[in-house]
């Protein structure tokens, strides 16, 4: 359904992942805070787009509530959220979106197609942890945070072709998702969300 | 109970506020989504507090939250969303918060007392539009915010005397409220929460 062009290596959670669920956890629980700081710029940029800012506003709590949820994982585990990493398949992504002459309306469908991508990664990465982490109580976590991740995926793509009618969003997305597919190409080896 | 130095002259809404509804309600849903942009600062500046960062988590849904609110109150009286507004109030208050050579915890005390501050005056100015705007509706509205804001001005002095053990949080706050009081003395002349 996501239509991702690269499927993520279960061996990265055997491998990775679940070697350092500390640092798993503390780069997921950042991920969850950009999503919601994403969600309110998008409602300081386009304060004139009503359904926009209605949904940016409900994300933006819920981001906060699942951040919320990984912060209390990190507690009763013993763990430290740690200090915010840098997200070097996001810069990657952003960068992707930052062409130049762009109009309004393009540059907010590059904002939303933007976010959908990385929802829809993220719901893949969190479908490939669900299934291959031994942590039960972790498994049954990532299987529902990923039911949302592709619920706002939805979300994202759907807002896109309502509020920039001008825009092909089938053409950009498949260009997104070609792009994305070499960049992740290059990731699963690091113990990040998108390492 | 808030300890301010000065009040806000009743006829700040009888003259300017309730002539500018639009304004006011505009410029108000941006302080709830800047109070969400402040709480989230403080999570990724300070990991290492567990209490602050469930607290400001929180505190960013709840914020959001009031920000949804006052949007549906800008939609249902067929007004819009504007742009942001610079808040002067708050870069004054801020301003005396940039003291060079401050500790890492004396760092922290300030941007706890500044959040104080700001939640006070608003709980103020809550106060003093829903006992004199005559939109019965407006009125019931400001009066549940004007609670939640004396909840986190409450909040945040307790978390600055926790966290903080080695500043003297009662001189540093009385030092907040003689600044504040001087500099909210040149205001009252706006359509805006802190105008």
């Amino acid at each position: 359904m996501l239509r991702l062009k690269m499927k993520t290596d279960p061996l990265w959670v055997k491998h990775i992942a679940e070697r350092n669920i500390e640092e798993i956890l503390t780069d997921h629980a950042y991920c969850e805070q950009k999503a919601a700081s994403t969600a309110i710029s998008l409602i300081v940029q386009y304060p004139e787009h009503e359904e926009l800012v209605e949904k940016m506003s409900d994300l933006a709590q819920e981001e906060m509530g699942h951040f919320r949820m990984v912060h209390k994982q990190i507690m009763k585990r013993g763990y430290k959220l740690g200090r915010e990493r840098k997200d070097s398949y996001v810069n990657e992504l952003m960068k992707f979106t930052k062409v130049k002459g762009k109009g309004r309306e393009e540059t907010l469908a590059d904002k939303l197609l933007f976010a959908a991508m990385i929802e829809a990664r993220s719901c893949e990465r969190f479908k490939v942890l669900s299934e291959n982490i031994d942590d039960q109580d972790l498994s049954t976590f990532y299987h529902k945070l990923m039911i949302s991740e592709a619920r706002h995926y939805t979300m994202f793509i759907k807002l896109a072709k309502e509020l920039c009618p001008n825009v092909d969003i089938d053409s950009r997305w498949e260009e997104f998702l070609v792009f994305e597919g070499e960049v992740i190409s290059r990731y699963g080896k690091k113990e990040a969300i998108h390492g």
